[in-house]
């Protein structure tokens, strides 16, 4: 099953996807499965209902989850992109953490900032958790509590990124998180969505093509070592780092600019389309 | 003006203090704030008003605000502290972010996780984001989006801290962030909460001392830095990093354990108390 968030009277809304159609189910993707709702029941519902359907392409999109609790995100996931960062395989995740303020919507615009020319893109997997994850749970349980995936473009202001060892920085800037459009439900991929094609596309252009089998921590593995350290919970997202690729890595460095539009795809989920442009 | 938040049937509530008495004023601090609500006022009315006084000793309380937007953190703010760690001065603040599942209510036991003994306290005077941030925000005009200041303490989990060169996931293990117990608004202090001591104290032994003026980023610099890049909303939160004397930089090291009392004090602004247990 396939669900999007839509803004409705300025207002986030979560509909099921009946092909190119949306039909509303409920107003907040963490909120409702915080409330433990069956989503699965309620998208049949809705789509065995009358309701009356718009077109996606209609709808102004938002991020799929609005407010996550926690918005985590892996670095050097990948290890051919490790190696065009000059970097060695990694022994454990670098992890880091985006704040709701970064987010992006499909269709919305992602901003090159004033004090910065060094805007880069990054192709991701992410994950909805669905269920509150026990603590220290194994890899064999970890997936039963994934709801879904997405596309997520780890946008990333890459001198801001370096100005000190902590990454964060360079990843929070505002409207930089790209993340949708459709969350496709754990059920109709494969288990961990591996092996599904992700590429981003620049301006039309092909500049990273991988498959998610090429992670270098899986999605079960992953929540496994974060439920070491943390419980996870309904809504929170995972985004599973970026393969090779990546602008500040190519010879000459290539970054993002105003009028240009940068896309995400990954096979079986769909395509974030984000154009570019400066902070006004 | 001071504030705090409890638990009333198991839901957040927010209280003004008067004295060692609190009143009910709102139900979040957050919202309250998003909603432009005037809580200078609001608590000026609690107070003249009859309602039930309840001491604060005999409150369970929460996280002064439990789900901000965003927690930012400040690593290395204090030089001496930087020095200990055998770093330089640093040319920029090391950010990074807590969620919202590590946060700890003043009284709750800070949790030493099963997989690691290296647990760690830091000192921190934390502020709350009362009004939206304009970008690029000037310093002269940053501290008017303040609404008050309070204790935090940023216990790490040094090992996880060290993993990798992003600190993030040390920082982040359920129940290490203590926050409170009482927010001090801005209007009681100095500008930028200067010329404070702050300490903590370990089973009633001082570990740390020093002045808020130590910082090497203050305040209003730190959120006309954040503003470059980011919008700061209302109900965010930033910790401003801690001073020298932390458990892993002495000889021998210190790490809090079971049946331990940490505490972090600033000088009119309170104490934050937590025990320390084991992982269940």
């Amino acid at each position: 099953m396939r669900f999007t968030t839509y803004l409705k009277d300025g207002q986030p809304h979560v509909g099921v996807l009946d092909g190119a159609l949306v039909v509303p189910v409920t107003s907040d993707l963490r909120r409702a499965l915080e409330a433990g709702t069956d989503l699965l029941a309620a998208g049949r519902a809705a789509l065995a209902s009358d309701a009356p359907r718009v077109p996606l392409a209609e709808l102004t999109l938002a991020p799929l989850v609005p407010e996550p609790g926690k918005i985590i995100c892996l670095g050097l996931n990948y290890f051919d992109h490790a190696k065009e960062g000059g970097r060695e395989k990694p022994e454990y995740p670098w992890f880091f953490y985006r704040g709701k303020s970064s987010l992006l919507s499909h269709g919305a615009a992602g901003v090159v900032p004033r004090v910065s020319a060094k805007f880069d893109y990054e192709a991701e997997l992410a994950l909805v958790i669905g269920t509150k994850v026990p603590r220290h749970v194994s890899q064999a349980d970890a997936l039963k509590h994934v709801f879904g995936y997405t596309c997520f473009n780890d946008m990333s202001v890459r001198d801001y990124q370096k100005r000190t060892p902590q990454w964060t920085i360079g990843k929070n800037f505002d409207a930089t998180g790209g993340f949708g459009p459709v969350l496709v439900t754990a059920d109709e991929l494969a288990p961990g969505a591996t092996g599904l094609t992700i590429q981003s596309r620049l301006n039309g252009q092909m500049m990273q093509h991988a498959t998610t089998s090429d992670m270098i921590w899986g999605v079960a593995e992953t929540i496994s070592l974060l439920s070491e350290c943390m419980t996870l919970e309904p809504g929170d997202v995972i985004a599973m780092g970026t393969p090779a690729g990546v602008g500040q890595a190519r010879t000459p460095p290539v970054w993002m600019k105003a009028g240009d539009v940068i896309e995400v795809e990954i096979e079986r989920i769909g395509t974030l389309v984000n154009p570019i442009s400066n902070e006004a």
